[in-house]
């Protein structure tokens, strides 16, 4: 009898060849471990309040309030709610047309989109349109939206760092396009190398295949560096002279852990660049209510920001996101609250101020004891986490631990952090799910422990590496690269 | 210089191709009309709490204080919140990892999704399987996933009633699969013809076209009707022939308007067919908050349930799921709360069971005033609304009409909607955008306008259309169809 549609030999070929490792083989495995009561420590997914993260007390105070306006009529309200939240959240109603119940138009409710706009305006210097700004469910809708309206076919090309989010690896298969890796230099703190990036689109247009679209992740996922402005100025040109739009998934803009390198936008580079660059360049750049000191993973608010797009695209993105009515309406204030958070004399400004420094300074701090932790081990080399939320240390592994892998039928990376897994309870990523050079061997943990916890953390993870180190170094000696 | 990579004419053609009446042309005038300052009632998009429906009190508070779980420790909270609304907020945060700001897993939180389970055992009389059933970002979220997963390229063709909701053809435009149309018989009140849905397929295959699955929307967008059991096990019968997946448009199953033909799941009727069709007939059925009395739209939670789907294509929907990382953690509470609301001798008990029949016995009321009231119209004929949130009233045009639309480049439907819109306000969508027979013209309203202002709604209407028929019908005498 033929295989029935969804029998798995019936399935769409690209949805087969999606890889998605933030939660493959280690955190299934991780998953089993904790069903039979086994302590995990999830790194995989930067997912904050999941590891304790408290949220921010103003944003849930309105979005409370927003789902449940007979509270405004109600004498009592302001017993367990300050007035300024109260304000803000008949703020926030006044702009549906129903409450939270009621489907926004598909772009999100305007009022919020004129909130990102002004936001943006006050980072960038320069004006913003909401015409151009779209809400989404989260930032990686909106990616995956953009490049199901870039990809074609398969000889559409799109250059993806490596090590990369494997977000947009697994979008491009998903949609039957080609992914041209392009590698950051892990030597020059996972900096970009335009002579490497020529190479990687010779290459790839010797094969036939049309580059489109470059991915740019800044502050980086899972590399955590911040880019510089010198080389997100050449990027710029890159794209100009490459006629490449530029897709800048810049969701860390907030986690920053270093005063040397603060976080510009490609679009304000952009601008500050001139014509003609500045009136030619496609940018899309993304943003979310995810990360940040806001860590509001569950909730699922996020943007995109067109810039040089011609009007019939923009329709034609609007056609496409009205397929599926609206983004979650919650999520949009979130997003609301995010760009306009209270303000300096406002009831809740200083628990409002209080709580996100707290939330971002631990964040620094937590940046370095992981970093400084995955440096004193054996054969562990890592950067600095200066933004984002995740750290990417270098395994150096020992021949005889490649070996057992092979054996073992495992990557050798995936085989070091499924051992890690079993010893410590730690779940992290395999580099290989992002992306390395051949013969480095990386893995990904997020920086989200609670700080508290971190000194044990780091202690256990040292152990395991230290002794993993002793059993499979060659008696004949392994040295560190 | 050669076009840029999101210039339009660089667009994916599959993406430009995407037609969605539902904000089409009639929706975007009649915004302008809006923003003009012009009283506007859209019963373009069902969307209940838009138009003036209240939220349910319970699923609010507990949504609530899921978002402010500080509150759950302030002595005064008794004060705005009941004791079972606090107790079921403790309930469903105790599901989650972190609270609503934590992602999820990617399939919706386990507890949630046995939830859905138990109430479909109530439901149906046979257990559900909760690694089967998948949380989402509402219905179409989950549609859209499902026919990416189905889709391989052009010539696989999925059948799709006519008139369907457009969400199918523009999602089969979308991932570049073939929509295989089957009419539904206006004058057997929408039923379902085989006949017919034989010879579409043949027709298809004819073109070499692979017929793969076959959607059906029951109770009906945009025709209303509640299939019969004995139409479903045909339905049932035919699938298993032709070894198509059959995808359940179940999301109405709560809006019913009648007695005699009550909702019946098709998975119901399945394994009440038992073996061997029960075991090989593979469904998705969807569902969503969106709908019932409920009209939770702007939340986005919806979930599918897949039956005799194999545990790899399963693994494989989950993987493609994971790349979004999860639905919305809101809106899965609005799902937990709908498929297990408050029950007798629960403090909310009675006042969730007042609002919720106030809300139905209301639409009921209001199904019977608008079919009544189109059907009092000149060349104006409407099957009852038996169930879902529609009526869709065939309109006999007149010749000098249909002459005039063709002047004026458009559609005679989109002609009459136009006009509709422009005389008195009411936005309709016209019965291109959902599919109609050659030469057969119908619009689609929702029954959602407050109750109170139907009758001044339904007035105008019959003023405008008799006018309009007044106005058009030949002197020489038009008669009606």
């Amino acid at each position: 009898m033929s295989p029935k549609p969804l029998d798995y030999e019936s399935l769409n070929e690209n949805v087969k060849k999606v890889a998605y490792a933030v939660r493959g083989e280690l955190y299934l495995r991780a998953s089993e471990l904790q069903k039979e009561g086994k302590k995990i420590i999830f790194t995989n997914v930067g997912n904050p309040h999941a590891l304790g993260q408290k949220p921010l007390t103003f944003p849930r105070q309105v979005v409370a309030l927003c789902q449940a306006p007979f509270l405004l009529d109600d004498p009592n309200v302001g017993l367990l709610f300050p007035a300024d939240a109260i304000a803000r959240a008949k703020h926030y109603l006044s702009m549906t047309s129903g409450g939270l119940g009621a489907y926004s138009d598909s772009r999100g409710l305007p009022g919020i989109r004129k909130e990102v706009a002004a936001f943006i305006e006050r980072r960038d210097g320069y004006p913003s349109d909401p015409e151009l700004i779209f809400l989404t469910d989260g930032a990686s809708k909106g990616v995956m939206q953009i490049l199901n309206t870039i990809i074609r076919n398969e000889k559409d090309g799109i250059l993806v760092p490596v090590p990369q989010y494997p977000l947009y690896s697994a979008t491009i298969s998903l949609y039957g396009g080609s992914l041209v890796p392009y590698y950051l230099e892990e030597e020059a703190n996972w900096g970009l190398d335009f002579h490497n990036i020529r190479q990687s689109v010779a290459a790839a247009r010797s094969k036939g295949i049309t580059v489109r679209a470059m991915v740019i992740i800044n502050p980086g996922n899972p590399t955590g560096q911040c880019l510089s402005e010198a080389n997100i100025r050449e990027l710029l040109k890159f794209c100009f002279q490459e006629n490449l739009v530029l897709l800048a998934d810049e969701v860390y803009q907030q986690n920053i852990y270093q005063d040397e390198r603060p976080f510009i936008s490609a679009r304000k580079i952009l601008f500050d660049m001139g014509p003609p660059i500045s009136k030619e360049v496609q940018i899309v750049s993304f943003h979310t209510v995810s990360k940040g000191y806001w860590g509001e993973c569950g909730q699922r608010g996020g943007y995109f920001e067109m810039t040089n797009l011609p009007p019939q695209t923009v329709d034609e993105i609007y056609k496409v996101a009205s397929v599926s009515l609206s983004p979650n309406v919650p999520g949009q204030i979130f997003l609301g609250l995010m760009v306009n958070p209270p303000k300096p004399g406002d009831i809740s400004y200083l628990k409002f101020v209080v709580e996100s420094k707290a939330v971002l300074e631990s964040l620094r701090r937590r940046a370095h004891i992981m970093t400084d932790g995955f440096n004193s081990c054996r054969n562990v080399v890592c950067n600095f986490t200066e933004g984002a939320m995740y750290s990417f240390p270098q395994i150096c592994l020992p021949p005889k631990a490649i070996e057992d892998a092979k054996k073992a039928g495992k990557a050798p990376d995936v085989f070091y952090c499924l051992k890690l897994l079993e010893a410590t309870g730690i779940s992290t990523v395999p580099g290989s799910g992002f992306g390395q050079k051949e013969g480095v061997f990386h893995l990904r943990t997020t920086i989200l422990p609670a700080e508290e916890e971190m000194p044990a953390i780091m202690a256990s993870f040292k152990k395991f590496n230290d002794e993993f180190m002793e059993q499979y170094e060659d008696y004949r000696g392994y040295s560190r690269m």
